[in-house]
């Protein structure tokens, strides 16, 4: 059912991508909804799901990707936090990126490592307010 | 020394991509060997020779980056060989592939499957023969 | 019901793309059969089936989008028969490839052109030898 | 000869891209004059005014392949509003978006969707200033 | 007057890319003359007869663009003879492939490699003909 | 030796791309600098000291790459500086510019011309402020 996709979906949603997650798709409610439901529904619910291989080995896929492709920096921004959500980590994502330098060129590995000091940055940025509460 | 990371280069492109490593190394001879030497050097002596990512996760990584970027079948079908090589399985492959529907479309995706079936139908039309000599 | 995005899915490819896109799923089968059941339920059952845009404006977007890309002519001759099996005539989809000199360059539109002279020619191929059996 | 080109072309920029497109023409004007001459000449004096197709269908043609592109935003800006000035309704331009998920991926789709919900509120912030005024 | 930009471009066609530019525009004539007609007068006619660039540079500028699209080879091919023509020397086309690496990734310098070594064989394998006609 | 190969790749590195290749190389400190050291070694030790090609042709070659990929604004902006640097004027690198509308399409082409804006706006808005201190 349609709804079993659903549910499924926005549950791996959640694990992988969390906040960020839910934060594009909150963003597409107003524009397009049913692009956020088949967001869910497709690579979520149908892809990321699947048994076959670790969210470990789905998330290296994606970061590479993503960095290859070069054009689409909020979605890599989104993913390499995924990637630290589901157990990469720091060194073994900066690999991959330093590892396109093969396969897409300089620039595009090096933007891919800047997108990711922004995430480590924006990370460390939220973590330490939240200490200030303990 | 240079003639380290050659050496390193070398013994990890046999390990990696095995015979179709040697292969492309062997048609650049004529045209420009400088390229031969520096894709030894920089790809296999300074970045899969890394410890810091697996065998295993490269070749997801690169898998995902050549499928997306859609132009580069010659290689991708050498490390589609190579992910065999080090240890991934053809369904975590498959997976990865079908991954990329979602990060490059699904034309691209498709490409991708279909050089993987005749890397397999190619190393299939290699086996038997070789079965015949047992 | 997943059934449903199935067999709605099918319909549409089988209006759409008629032959072409059976051989693609028929050719799907030994390798990944699960990324045929995805490319007819995902493309064809959720998206192509939605009503909110006619089936010649959706071709024209793929003839445009795969000419754009480049590195997907297999899939680029299905749409290209696509196009004229939903009523675009053979000028608009020249059209349409004349106008991505404008967005993707002229070697990009180029391709696409001849890639739709290779569609012309198969088909005007085929249909001489039906015309003898009557 | 070159004039009426020129003219021709500055009167389809007028009527597709409106005030969007003179501003573009307008900021090469001090680094390459030139440039913003060939793009009034060649994509609006030659390709635009031809009257094999619809500016319906040509803006989406164009929405599409900027969108597949995935790195012109600047301009996939100027031609989601030149899609509405020529009569796509914003459920179909929704539409070809979204059905780019399919062809380059869900990451370029939602770039394409995330510029035309600013398209559209920055025409509505627009909007309703005016209504003040009366 | 168009005529002259026509003129003009077929002049700079036949100096830059001699037989192989002449048999691009023939291919044309039977699917899509207009595209050939557009060939010749904006690429050539407007463009690579301006004096503010000379020839050798253009052609390095083209051949790299093409590397690092990737996804035109028999444009770079007509390209990387047109480079040969307007004076450029083998190893200096060599040089800009190889330097595709840092900036497009390695299979994408390589495939450029390989064309070339096409070109090159595919020029040695007409002159021996020509000269066994002396 | 690894050392010469840094060497004189820092060297390289200062004569090309300025203080702009420094500030990127500079960035890298803290989240990669294995990535710093693989950029001054491969792209600047190994391929841009050799001496077949001149610094002229070499930076023309990546602009031309660079605007045509289209997604690497940062990078495209130190090259065009770099172009500067090495004797190109602002006229064959606004032609270089100009000539890709023909390989990568106008908003490939537009984008560049825009980078180009900026970077002399930049190196404008510099020289005043020294022009102050005499």
């Amino acid at each position: 059912m349609e709804n079993s996709r659903f549910t499924v979906g926005l549950e791996q949603l959640s694990k992988i991508d969390g906040e960020a997650g839910h934060n594009v798709i909150e963003s597409l409610q107003d524009i397009c909804p049913d692009l956020a439901k088949f967001t869910i529904e497709y690579p979520f619910g149908d892809i990321y799901s699947r048994p076959a291989l670790d969210l470990k080995s789905r998330e290296i896929a994606t970061i590479a990707a993503l960095t290859a492709l070069g054009h689409c920096k909020p979605q890599l921004k989104v993913h390499l936090n995924a990637a630290l959500n589901v157990g990469c980590t720091e060194d073994e994502i900066k690999e991959v990126l330093l590892q396109m330098t093969v396969y897409a060129g300089f620039p595009a590995a090096l933007n891919g490592m800047f997108a990711f000091k922004e995430v480590l940055q924006e990370s460390k940025a939220i973590q330490p307010s939240n200490d200030l509460d303990t």
